[in-house]
């Protein structure tokens, strides 16, 4: 697999709207101007492409395996013309069979083809009297897979928003030799002033690798259910933040220099020093294939 | 096991100095002034009785065992005189049947009687060219044993500074019931700054319980190997800070509010919303033992 040693990642702050070709529309230019600016590997924002309003999510659902998917296919034409990859943040899938909505990411590589596709692993549910309730699991279906994916530009391993709440995967991807975890996410602004900042910077320091997170921008009259947090980041393998927004409406561009990640494991030589004769983490699917 | 609701913990940020009896009798001032101030449990800092200088570590070393330990005497003295709890921050102790050195923390209840017993884990040891260099291994023999103790307080998960950096250990204790771990430490400057914050709130969030630390205070002129970052808190289960001190040479008490943490699994069930079907944590003893 071919690795660049260092290399540009963008994160697309966007806004989002009720209208779904607006949407598509201004995510494709500012994928555009993040590609002209260097950008190799390019991420968008969870739920980008329509509000996040459970009401409203089916009508705005794609059917991504049918190849009837407006979104998607903007991501691969963009991605193929600027030959760049693409975390594609989420959007609603529907799976016309079943008639399931999925929360997903599509990876999209320079040649325009899906290589990778992950459905939210790990559905949000909070109920926090006078403060929120939000259950996505009256609406989402869970997926069924942690999602690594050789890129050009390298291993990513993938979580969607609430999936970064779960130590677990990131150091399950971290065993599967993922250098850096894409969290499209939309915190709201509770668990957002809370958590936001915490759980980006221990993924990272805990699995010394490089996390990037890309949120919508916040916009406190949009169609949501809910305000997002936004200040997307991209978070260096020692905790450091190496580039990131506020809550605005941007576009952020940081560095991956590769190197950072052998020098953070030697200085620092976690995976030695942890004690596999006290506790072990089961990757369950891989137990089970091997 | 009888649990108070609410109770108060006194977290005692001592200077350490070459003096072990002054440092002894400067333990015990402040753990009386602690109980005086209503603390049910009190914490002591990692390597409380000494500088932290591997040189001079095993001339201050106690046999516990062999009852030879005039530190872990105080410690009983106190506790049974003042009917506390107290998690002991940690001493070099000192096996001489075999010659090995840990670095240990008794917990002593208020009969005075220890017990338990916790010999750290994971050894530190870190090499950032022209920073710091540093390797506990040399000296210390790591412990074989995570510890969970039941107390009058409720039932408390010991780690040993380096031990926090580790998730699974966490992880572990939490699914053992702890529902507060307290982190005798003693973070340097470099990694104080980056990660003692972050690491003691992620695991109080990851899990949902109490976390304490203790911290000798900072002393620039100290005999210890490197200045450390002090900075003792107590993190509740949403990653709020209930108390800290600065660097200085304090006692800091804090309220520990059990309904807290019902509080927030409730609100935010991350144990049913995780996905036991793709990662499992091994808790390898009790495996071994069931």
């Amino acid at each position: 697999m071919p690795q660049a040693a260092q290399y540009k990642i963008a994160l697309c702050q966007l806004p989002v709207t009720a209208d779904k070709h607006g949407n598509i529309a201004r995510a494709r230019a500012r994928i555009e101007a993040a590609a002209a600016a260097g950008a190799e590997l390019v991420v968008l924002p969870e739920i980008w492409s329509c509000p996040y309003a459970m009401q409203t999510m089916r009508s705005y659902a794609e059917d991504i395996d049918g190849g009837r998917s407006p979104s998607v296919s903007m991501l691969s034409e963009v991605a193929a013309a600027r030959k760049i990859t693409i975390v594609g943040g989420s959007i609603p899938e529907m799976v016309p069979a079943s008639g399931q909505l999925f929360n997903t990411c599509c990876v999209v590589g320079p040649d325009g083809e899906i290589k990778a596709k992950h459905r939210k692993l790990h559905l949000f549910g909070i109920d926090i009297p006078r403060d929120i309730t939000f259950r996505e699991s009256d609406t989402f279906t869970a997926g069924q897979e942690p999602t690594v994916v050789d890129t050009d530009v390298g291993r990513i391993g993938i979580g969607i928003c609430h999936d970064i709440r779960f130590p677990e995967l990131a150091m399950l991807y971290r065993s599967r030799g993922a250098h850096l975890i894409c969290y499209p996410s939309a915190f709201n602004m509770s668990t957002g002033q809370l958590l936001w900042d915490l759980m980006q910077k221990s993924r990272a320091v805990d699995n010394q690798l490089f996390v990037a997170t890309c949120s919508p921008a916040r916009d406190p009259n949009s169609q949501s259910d809910f305000v997002v947090w936004g200040n997307s980041s991209l978070i260096g393998p020692f905790g450091e933040v190496l580039a990131a927004a506020g809550h605005e409406d941007a576009t952020v561009i940081g560095e991956i220099d590769l190197s950072l990640i052998e020098a953070v494991r030697e200085s620092l030589p976690l995976e030695t020093q942890g004690r596999g004769d006290l506790y072990r983490l089961i990757d369950v699917q891989r137990e089970h294939s091997s």
